[in-house]
């Protein structure tokens, strides 16, 4: 496990990132990706620098979300140059070194640590006052190779939707957290709460409060729960960020203007 | 890479093992293990012996799935005894030799492939006309290790949403099944164009045709659309089988019947 040691490169390399977030999920499908670009979008609003590093290696969505497909990442100076999203919004991800999107990349757990450490390492992040890594659904390599790599992570936000399968699937992210030591573990209850856009009736999809249950369980952070919205479903699937275009006053917007101060909060 | 080379225990212990399908996806959370579930209990329905091998080793959910959490695995004559789900049902999940259900598991990829090895090599299936294999999302250690280390995979089924963020991830996926030569290649298409319950109005959700277009773009089998039903999925989370409840008549059962026998036909 020499090798795993948070090793002087990546501390120096990463010397300019004030805090680091991880947001991880037990299942996959819960929105995580979604969640992650609009609440660094959101803090970047209130006037942070912010990182958004995607380590999500065979599904990485990040800059499909964010209409980035295009960017393709330049070196200068022996370092990586992340992608400007906005002028205080740098953004990595697997897939800007990937040259076909069709293609599935087939690695084995340890190259893709090795590719994680590169990102820690090799890439010129600068001066960011909040990071959010986004990372794969599950407690595998990807998020245990921050959990080890990541020098000073503050906190893991696991976001689940209510339903029992998704908690139950939660619940070991958070016991996954615990075990890390992860300083910070929060909950996010995405999906909450289904209104039919024809009729206004509520669809029992996903339920409501599973996501504050379990944090109460596990005793954990419960940071707050993100209402259903088509719209922030749809505009991800097109490439826009939903925070952009609303940026207050909707359901969603306020819900992300509450999560993202607790976690400014926290820095 | 000698010792991936499918070896003569996994030959000799897969021997009565007749057909061999993997379900997996490139997205998480498009409902693969509910799919695979029940397109296992539908087979059986038929009139087949039918296996059923969990290999989601951070989120093995068909044990919650099927209601079988408490079902302990014995072993007998140096060989594990799959769960007998029904008569002819044979099932074995990483959940069952789990102790506690919140532990996640947090193992690099080359545990993970040694947990698949005993699985094929240490589990006494005995008789099996078809063997459902449930893959975590993504194209990463485990369906790798499956399309290596099974003697004579007839197949990959691929389930993927309609929405694009889906379908991007389930060709890779298909690319995934193409680059490890996996005889037959296949998508269905689940959570197709949404109902309000309510009202009956369509809700664009995860829109609907996104499956049949990348199995013709790429040039695979597109095996068939399953409607959206709350009832499929709120069973599912409650440990219930739709198809034990809803044999036939219903949109959904419909489709899995529709699909069950194409894939019987490969057999």
């Amino acid at each position: 496990m020499n090798d795993v040691i948070k090793d002087e490169v990546i501390v120096k390399n990463m010397a300019g990132v004030k805090n680091k977030f991880m947001v991880f999920s037990g299942k996959g499908g819960v929105g995580k990706t979604t969640v992650a670009v609009n609440l660094a979008y959101r803090i970047m609003a209130k006037g942070y620098k912010v990182g958004l590093l995607d380590i999500d290696i065979h599904g990485p969505n990040v800059i499909k979300i964010m209409g980035l497909e295009k960017e393709k990442l330049i070196s200068k100076n022996n370092k990586i140059e992340p992608i400007k999203a906005f002028s205080n919004m740098s953004v990595i991800s697997t897939a800007s070194i990937l040259e076909n999107e069709d293609n599935p990349v087939i690695w084995r757990g340890p190259l893709k640590m090795k590719l994680i450490r590169q990102f820690l390492s090799d890439v010129n992040w600068g001066s960011i006052d909040y990071m959010i890594i986004d990372s794969p659904p599950g407690t595998g390599d990807e998020p245990l190779s921050i959990a080890q790599l990541m020098p000073g992570l503050n906190g893991g936000i696991i976001v689940t939707t209510p339903q029992s399968i998704a908690t139950m699937d939660a619940k070991k992210s958070i016991r996954f957290a615990q075990q890390l030591k992860i300083p910070f573990i929060g909950v996010i209850e995405n999906m909450s709460g289904f209104i039919c856009p024809h009729c206004g009736e509520r669809i029992d999809i996903f339920k409501t409060g599973g996501g504050q249950r379990i944090a109460l369980e596990m005793n954990v952070e419960f940071l707050g729960r993100i209402p259903y919205d088509n719209l922030l479903m749809s505009l991800s699937d097109e490439g826009k960020i939903y925070l952009k275009d609303y940026k207050n006053g909707t359901a969603v917007s306020e819900a992300f203007n509450y999560i993202s101060n607790k976690i400014i909060g926290l820095g």
